[in-house]
């Protein structure tokens, strides 16, 4: 089956990674898979918030949004509303955890990282890109609070590198990276978190239609450990530029 | 290895199921696992919100909430707060989409039916217990309503029913319905949500520590799979009592 | 007059205290009015909130809630609109005050209690049954705080103890502890709360349809008195078993 | 026993009611009780919130505010906190059924009355200066109403007058309509409701200190008649005027 | 031309300004404009928030607010609404800018100032009426917390008096001191504040229909010189009387 | 004098306009000032709000927000915080002000049009940006709406187009398009709206320090209309593009 944009089962959508789009954030990425577009920006504060202090322990927690516009239809601001919702705490939650699964608090010190993803045009598998792009924000800010001198010479506050996938079941077929006209249709929707070493975060599957059996979830999790594989190596090519 | 209440690894705790607790809902269930307590009540209303009005299907959702001292230490309410915390609306979210998986929309017909979670006392696994209740509250809602004349004769609204259960890591060791001294100390934390048919409907597994790889996840779905099918035939007598 | 549930003008319906219900509050009771049942826990923390500090008085408070379904239609939660209903603050603070009337913030010492009090099912006379069940917590709890040395040997912070009991004129005939169907159809409602020796702490009536005479006072007043006298009677007999 | 402003034990304290103060509402007052200024507005509008359609009922109900600095200490604004306190939803609630107790709802027809009370400076007794002053801003509502052709020519939708005032046991005396400086002191505090005719629409008293037995409840009543009486005197000139 | 109410282009409306009308604050005066009346009370606290602390300077702050029925229809209540709507914040905030441009911080040291410009009835201009009444009322709560010892006998923290008025072009025609019937139907309207010496602190000029040329500006800015040179000299009587 | 990024007095920092940024608006400019990045997006709706309909006129109204991190540090989110500031309604308010100034409302017909104006990174002047980016997309959106046949072929509803610059006097001399450095020092800064004819839209002058005199508010517009000018040669080259 080809897929709508030409894509095979098992082709992630073109990604771009522009690294330190931001002139002000301590580390940052806007990143693109295919239409959908994230700014991911890193705030490097030294210091813990008073619940940690005096623990030798850092922190690093995250926050996610879309633009009113960046979908097709516009959505109400949630400033507006006086209230969150319960989709954009739920991935606010799930980058943050995934970020930390990374990074070694002992190492990080007293001090706390703030990681913010704004969906500027979204167009299916916002959360992932942005665990994709934060990471590579987080990485820049760490060595920018090493350079300040607020992270030891010789700690390694990043024990492995972290990327997500989304991967679903759309008319019987397990797909790669879903498109958001793909997402709509799709029987079975789940999103991978990975590390660098190939070892799972998170694993979040969800049947939106039929119920899954244990053949299409082995499959879903070969095609997530293939993209998250990629996304790997684009991040240590953007790291390394 | 026997953990701290005697059980081995592929046990369930103690299940209760108290059916019809409430006089005034439609359906109820008081479930325990072991010390956590979770009061399910079902409201079945005649009828849909405005934006489902005249497309003849149906609507379920679910609303999870924690009693202030259901846990060790009190926790300030969310209605003192004003505003719903992120894991609140996560587990809403989760057991909405758990009940909604097994129920046909068109043969509910215009209806819609709340479920209310509330854990009265916690230890650990309040919301596979809340799932696993709900659906019986859920199941006698229907029978409710189809007594009542606002489900036909013939519909089937249930395709299947629908359970949950946790499954982690601890010290290695892939254990069953973790208790809350057990879900602190794991590395590996995951609910799994499965048809009385053995389908999965949600898959979620967190490294709240290391990460996990491809066999840990394995252990873990074997245990969860074994566990649900446990929790369904309770349900199944719980139902025919 | 017999009344629907076959009591007479001066009957409680039947009262129950679970005592110690919960394995978590340091001091706990489930009391039912009838049909009426609510979960009071009583949580103590050795130490007092900022602007009491240094004081060397304690300091005692309640919540009241009702789940969103112990009611026979179903209400929306306090939590999702985000603020407090007036009548949820209004018993919240009638419970708080009436507790402290028998209580020596002195002899507790620099001690803070929260009594939460939820309401899993209503008919009638919820906040009665509320202050009434929150007296046996207050008491576990001030038992829990002499064991574990927070509060002095020979301190005595308790001075009396307290219940509380509706009256209301139904179709011109006085009756006592009103169950929801005579609630709404009362012409005036009280609430009264006494302390074990018979004296007032709150007496709070008002005419919901026809203004009331001094003798229609009096008349619930000695109703109220000798309700009371019952329900403290029970408190002791919960206190002692 | 004189009392600090020289009054009686049975003085109310010079009250004045400046009827028609605001240029815009369908009636108003400006009321005093000694330094105690309450501005009371009604707005009068044709029609009854949806709920009430088609029943051929009015409504009428109440919002009361202080301003931040009517009281001694500056107090932060509700608009700026985002909430509303439980002593102003209590107060609001309070004023609300106090004025419905005087109004047949029936024959004010589809109409719907709001009455704001807000407190311009506050020594003690705004609450029944409140209920007190408007009461002339709805009697003068509703004549606007009558000569708009809202209310039928025969429909005489106010049944009674009502007053309020506050009464309590300061070292051991009842005195009435209690100034700040004694306010804080009273052991006991009684806000007590009156209809022209002297029935009792609220007795709201609480043992602010010790608790009270009969005979004193009893002692704060009749002070309470006897100062109703005296407003309800006024309300009628104020009227006539 | 010849206004509504008689005025020639240039008049004011009659203005009236009661200094010391709260018997609480600091500072206060009653001011009105023709039929807006807005009590503006000057709370004045020794000490500054946190983030002042030991910079030895103080603090002068607003806010502004309408009573609910200060207006010809009835406006819902913010702190009824949850939040507080744009033009209150817009006008708090200019309200504070106006009266710390006559401020020098240094000289008030660390003290802190809140002025509450309470809308009793609106009839256009009530910003303007705001900042010549708080102006009065901070000067007497300087004057206070000189008395007090609280500003040193040789401080003068008023650099400058301040005063405001509206103007606008209605039907073509330049008018000073717009009234709520003009206001609406101007096509360009604007707030100025000016200083006592003839400075100017803000100009806030809108095109609510047509936008505005260069000549039609200054013909606004020489009215407005001339309406706040006669508002000084109104503020300067009253601060002497 | 030469600033600091070595403009004169009279220059605009480098602008550029990416119209048609987002591929899911109906309009959309990436605008930016110097480092002032404002994304706009126009979102058109056929129909209007409830309280518009039957009366054959449109609506444009907008919102304003900054990105956490587009400042140099990182401000909390209004939508976490629940509410929104001051500032954030007033700048809201101002964009939707100046584009209704050259909108007809008749000739736009019953559609609602939303610019959304987010703040990707600040420095300085974003609110003029805002406006100035904000008219290209609401341009282009109303060719869209023409397209699909709301807006009928001969109506035209664009009456002008609208640009905003910023102006300040800084060390006592007058700057076009202040920069942050520049803002924080400015003794006096102000806002002007000016439509592509040379009317003004807004006026929004502020003595930050000083006030200022006549000569220099008249210094300060000729700046601003030199600068406005500019801005609407490069709208026009942007949409003829």
């Amino acid at each position: 089956m080809t897929r709508s944009d030409g894509r095979t089962a098992t082709d992630l959508r073109p990604v771009t990674i522009e690294r330190g789009w931001s002139t002000q954030a301590e580390g940052s990425a806007l990143i693109s898979f295919g239409n959908t577009k994230v700014l991911c920006t890193a705030s490097f504060t030294n210091g813990v918030p008073r619940w940690l202090k005096g623990k030798g322990t850092g922190w690093v927690t995250a926050e996610y949004s879309m633009l009113p516009r960046s979908t097709n239809d516009r959505m109400d601001r949630e400033s507006v509303k006086g209230k969150i919702g319960g989709r954009t705490h739920e991935i606010s939650r799930l980058i943050g955890r995934s970020l930390r699964a990374v990074v070694d608090m002992k190492a990080l010190g007293e001090n706390t990282i703030v990681i913010d993803c704004d969906v500027l045009q979204a167009d299916g598998g916002t959360r992932t890109a942005a665990i994709t792009g934060a990471y590579v924000a987080l990485a820049d800010s760490l060595e920018w609070g090493r350079d300040k001198g607020f992270i030891g010479k010789n700690s390694k506050p990043l024990i492995d590198s972290v990327a997500a996938v989304s991967v679903g079941i759309v008319k019987g077929e397990p797909l790669l990276d879903l498109a958001y006209v793909e997402d709509v249709k799709a029987e079975t929707d789940m999103n991978v978190v990975v590390t660098g070493r190939g070892l799972f975060v998170e694993v979040q599957g969800t049947a939106e239609g039929a119920p899954f059996d244990r053949d299409e979830l082995n499959a879903l999790l070969d095609l997530a450990l293939g993209g998250t594989a990629d996304l790997t190596a684009m991040q240590v090519a953007s790291l390394a530029s």
